[in-house]
């Protein structure tokens, strides 16, 4: 095609909303019409599945489960008045917690005012409100966002230096559904220590995040915390930045809440239409399936250019690749469906990897997302008539286009600039486009049965360990790692029995080992006495 | 293969060295003795690849250049006395200038001490010291690092923003080999300019490390700036870490920096072992190109399960997409070579996309990354005789497990700490696996030519916005797109005068559009008298 084919080509595909000056281009995507012939009757589907999910059908069927999130920022749409109204009394909890605690009438034991936030999470408890301080929070906010996202003892350590003696007037938010995460509990524990260790009353700084009856609310209750907020089982992890998950912590931030919940319902409304080009999400879904041909063969590269959207990738992988990520379809065959993500920003990776996207593996399509303000002061310029967000979008539509010429795809999303209202719809955007793409493939979006698996074996490997460890404090001689793996009855076990030893000898945790740790068959272990 | 059987083949694979607590394991990646025999004469050839390189002969032939990163921390290996001494006397006055800033002999035109460095470069010049300032600088360093590795001036805004008063006391370091690129010099120049703005001398503040006869280096030398480091054109910006590039800001943070090439001299010496089970870059290698059958069919996903280390596959998109992403084969066959990498930590990701991992698309293999050493102070008991460390190394063990169970290949680096001297032998690790990965697929890892078309277009593309302007500046009346382009001459051009119109809109640079800018055939356009 040449370029004003290519332009004809632009203007015919290009989706535009005035209202939230949103533009989506997928002309760039080699699609043709027996593609879209193709997909006709699979996108009537999706336009009735979505129905029927905001309907409050059991979209999830194999958690047997309500899928509400769209609901959240339409209470209207609710299935029902309690539901309804239990949304918008959250979300007026959500905004009165942030007043009390901006005006000081919520404060620390000491008195003055909270100055920090400690968010305790992991995946969708961490990943979007992490997209969305980086994204929208103020330069010099009323708190200061600090995470504890894993639960590895170093990292904690590094973050509770950070925060340092402001520890004191830091509120603590944990966000379990269940409690029962162990990396979130983890946290919640070693950051109680610390606080008990300051002679700080935890409780007094603490609030949670959690589902009901769950066990973290049950703490919560019982040492009397400063607020509980709910967490739905009709509301999925990835899909829970604009419920408490990630409102609580941005509106202490003072990022206005409404407004991204008004954004995602904006955008929520454009994606119910049942047309495919007058619907983004359908756009963007047809888009991921051309490229991929339906099975996930390109990955997605997703380059925001703007510094603030940098975490926007990773928020996409866990959203798209949990929810895409699939062994089986709704019928039970087997398809290993999903769409690899990954991405930081432009052009700063255009000198990381573009290399490889023009010239290497053809195995990825890219989506640009341009934002047509360059910074809210005055424009600087950096040679006659020329400015540095001259240059940002000359890489992107450069890129964009050296790509083309090497028949790489690409899908390009552009916005007026980066607020609270088009983050919002942005999120949005996504969440209805995995929703459709996932009927276009007949698969269950809203489910994670995979990730069940690796949960068991890592309490398993714990089993093991207190087992090496008993078996060890009751020997009365040093063992070689088969006779320790014998006693312990975990004799298949012993190539994870050998990392237990080797990990609690880096630690110091009371084992002997003689030999040479790097060769498994030389090593003797015993125990302390 | 049973428990046991991994077992076996795991000690048969299993390499260690002693001296730097060092293990690779890579007996969950499928091959067998027949890849190992089919690979033996390109293992030849890769083996004596890296002697000759080392040797200073033309490893880059396009280019016509010598790639000598190895030499900078074994300068004895250097081709020539004066190559040996110029590396020594580098290094020396790196740290020179290290203790000088830090005993405050070097300072602030106001007096006192530099308080914070801000980094100006992009790609290799800013990957490399933001991997490492994260992993290794300490909880309250000298000098506190902050980075614009980019040319958005809402980030470039953000940055500054949050130096705010501290500018006066801040280290401006530039970093760019021509002085050419256009991110880095933007960004200086607009450092630059706040710096006029608050009345403060940018040169008394600024530092430069650059190419001989630089355009840069000419500025730092007409205006005086306090130092002056080299890059040598035989060492490329993605292995440029132990470079001046890395050492300057590492050392200025208070990061060993001799330790750091200690370690990496070490692992060079075991890297250049001309046998494949005593040599661990070979191992990783041969991993690499079994997973991906030598053609990057499987994606790289990097999980070190440590938070200081999140930055390492950001580190190793460059490393390994840059150098293997190549269209054509050092026979001029188009090969569209490449591996695709991703990751951020564990076990975080875990709760991101180990459901597409081990359920979805095969389409990659995973490397984990197992850090001995939990923390640095003691440990702490979560549940008896448990800690989060211990919940660490379960998920990191648990999801090795899980993905072989489903035939997901996976390789498993272990070390013992996340310290310079480690940190050092894994990025000379990764160096040379990445030479090596060359050479058994016939192509050169030490060029770029794929990213030169996107800058060229990028070139154009500000080129046509000056010609847009200025068509538009002596128009005497509103103009289709259609008409501006066809008088800038440039009507095979009118997608991007759109984009330009768009953008130019947005920043109020003085265009006026008329019609609706969502809808390229209403829109006419102006320029405000």
């Amino acid at each position: 095609m040449n370029n004003l084919q290519l332009w004809q080509r632009y203007q015919d595909w290009l989706y535009y909303n005035e209202d939230l000056g949103f533009y989506l281009d997928i002309s760039r995507i080699s699609f043709d019409d027996a593609t879209i012939e193709e997909l006709k009757p699979k996108f009537d589907r999706a336009f009735k599945d979505i129905d029927a999910l905001e309907g409050g059908a059991i979209a999830n069927p194999d958690e047997n489960r309500m899928v509400g999130h769209y609901w959240l920022r339409d209470p209207d749409l609710a299935p029902t008045p309690e539901l309804r109204q239990d949304i918008i009394d959250t979300n007026n909890s959500v905004l009165e917690f942030q007043r009390q605690v901006h005006r000081g009438e919520i404060h620390p034991p000491s008195g003055g005012k909270f100055t920090d936030i400690l968010s305790i999470g992991i995946g969708g408890s961490a990943l979007g409100p992490q997209f969305v301080a980086q994204a929208l929070a103020p330069n010099d906010p009323p708190l200061k966002i600090h995470f504890i996202d894993n639960t590895d003892p170093a990292g904690i350590d590094r973050v509770i230096a950070g925060i340092g003696d402001r520890l004191e007037t830091t509120l603590v938010s944990v966000i379990s559904k269940s409690g029962g995460t162990p990396e979130t509990r983890n946290g919640m524990l070693e950051v109680k220590k610390v606080y008990q260790d300051r002679n700080l009353d935890f409780a007094a700084h603490a609030f949670a995040i959690t589902g009901k009856s769950s066990k973290l609310e049950a703490i919560a209750e019982r040492e009397g915390w400063l607020a509980i907020f709910p967490m739905r089982d009709w509301v999925g992890g990835r899909t829970s930045e604009l419920s408490p998950v990630g409102l609580v912590s941005a509106a202490l931030q003072g990022i206005d809440i409404k407004a991204m919940l008004e954004g995602a319902k904006t955008m929520d409304a454009l994606t119910r239409q049942h047309s495919l080009q007058d619907n983004p999400a359908a756009l963007l879904a047809m888009a991921w399936y051309s490229a991929g041909h339906g099975r996930g063969e390109k990955d997605m590269v997703i380059l925001p250019y703007k510094d603030s959207l940098l975490l926007f990738s990773r928020y996409l992988q866990q959203l798209i690749m949990e929810s895409l990520g699939k062994e089986k379809d709704l019928d039970g065959n087997v398809v290993n469906q999903g769409i690899a993500v990954y991405g930081n920003k432009g052009s700063t990776d255009q000198h990381a990897y573009v290399q490889q996207l023009r010239e290497g593996v053809n195995n990825f399509f890219l989506t640009f997302i341009e934002v047509l303000e360059d910074r809210t002061r005055e424009y600087v310029e950096i040679e006659p008539g020329i400015t540095s967000g001259d240059y940002l979008k000359g890489f992107l539509l450069g890129t964009r286009t050296a790509l083309n010429d090497k028949q790489r795809d690409s899908i390009t999303i552009t916005i007026p600039k980066v607020n609270e209202r088009i983050v919002g719809a942005l999120i949005a955007l996504y969440e209805r486009g995995v929703s459709i793409y996932a009927s276009l493939v007949n698969i269950n979006a809203y489910h994670q049965p995979g990730v069940e698996a690796g949960k068991k074996a890592a309490a398993s490997v714990l089993d093991l360990q207190k087992k090496v460890v008993e078996t060890l404090q009751h020997a009365s001689a040093a063992m070689s790692l088969e006779e320790l793996a014998d006693k312990a009855q975990v004799s298949q076990e012993i190539e994870t029995v050998y990392k237990i030893v080797r990990h609690l000898n880096a630690n110091e945790r009371g084992i002997i080992v003689q030999g040479k740790i790097g060769q498994p068959n030389t090593i003797k272990v015993s125990w302390q006495k």
